[in-house]
């Protein structure tokens, strides 16, 4: 169980930034570990409405997750903003896996970083279809600059 | 079931900015019901942070939640900014009855409108304790000037 | 800010076991106001379904809540079983006004209680529709038998 | 981007029923990503709880998440109960790994796997504190008899 160090700040290549909720703190008084989750679908998916590619109401394609995890390094709390930063790691023919860094407001070390691997499949059929190419070239705008 | 018409953005007294997140949309595409509340756990609670009053982790009293409302006029949706509104409508000895209204980003009718009765109670003893009067003074300017 | 009497288990015509989950607690420790707004929705819900009523994916109406509230009488928490009575309050041509309990497990007293008011709306238009004869019908066999 | 295939039934050791609830759907109709690991958090800290381990209000240690993952293969929805199963992985001098894996009531095949990281902590310094005798005597029984 050994922890290969967060990437920084210079690894991600959009940033959203989302405050905190009086929910979002746990038992514990720190944002519970599911939360996260929460905002790398926020993150990903508003970057991809924004970009004109997702159109959750009626387009195609739509995005399935099916592989997703985190790895905490420092807490965060309530009331607080979070900046999290999203780059594309790797692109295959209909599937993303992204990478996501929390970082607390004006914090250099991340907080927190996970990965979220979407498919990309048809509304209907629900079945993976090929990225259109203005998904391609717009997915390639987030990729990092940086080895993972 | 008649329904009164919703305050306006003139009611309150201070406001909130919240981004809405992915989650906060359910099965028909717009904002749960369920979320509003949350948003006003935030902007109270938030609010109480920041003006000096509640310290979540060991300050005395906390406020316990017993009365919560809300009326929805109009749907809200990810992604989206939403600004909530907050005044006090009513403080008893040891309680305070808040209305939040919520209002798209930019939009002057409120979508929903909400109160939030939180009764402060002793952290250990969990009874109703008198508000201080450093809470009274603070709480006295947020204020609604409009009857409700 | 005075408080009626909770009902008791009586008024209830049909009940849903729900468990709590581990983010349900606050920071206080107790579960959060917010989270009975979700159980109210889940117990709404699931009885329209397994009524044969509601069917979420394609059928019509649907249900969207324009109204809800609930007063909170003493704490629950994590892990525990709440046991959420429902029963019909009042029905209008396109709108239904439940009530719902929630009760620790077998306990007799009210944790709280709560309304929640549905309008019955076509899925496309999401204009008023009134209620069809075989939701009236099955709608009033929750009815309660006390007045409220 | 492969996919190793999920463990079955007999990986896992101990067993939570949880109900699904409204807003686990989301805009697709189907339970969101985030939500397993909510049923993770639940299902780890009721077994601690129910093995008379955690005590979440005052006892010692108490466990921070520090590592999560999950991959999901087939969708679940509301209204449909789910069966989480767990196993314990890997216990180190302060930590375990959990396995758990997500199955839709009655069915054989897992529609999620997941894995959860405890650091067991000091509830004051919240510095790691070596695992209790009692502690690692309990979580032993929950081994897998199964190579992962």
């Amino acid at each position: 169980m050994s922890r290969a160090a967060l990437m920084g700040r210079d690894f991600y290549r959009v940033w959203r930034t989302i405050g905190t909720r009086w929910a979002d703190n746990d038992a514990y008084g720190h944002v519970n570990n599911v939360v996260y989750y929460g905002w790398f679908d926020t993150a990903v998916n508003a970057w991809l409405i924004d970009a004109g590619l997702l159109d959750v109401g009626g387009g195609d394609p739509i995005g399935l997750v099916v592989d997703t995890g985190c790895r905490y390094a420092r807490p965060l709390a309530f009331p607080q903003q979070v900046e999290v930063g999203l780059a594309l790691d790797e692109m295959g023919s209909s599937s993303v896996r992204y990478r996501l860094g929390v970082f607390g407001h004006g914090e250099n070390g991340a907080a927190a970083e996970g990965h979220f691997v979407h498919v990309y499949v048809d509304r209907e059929s629900r079945r993976p279809a090929p990225l259109p190419a203005a998904w391609r070239a717009k997915l390639e705008t987030i990729r990092s600059t940086l080895s993972p």
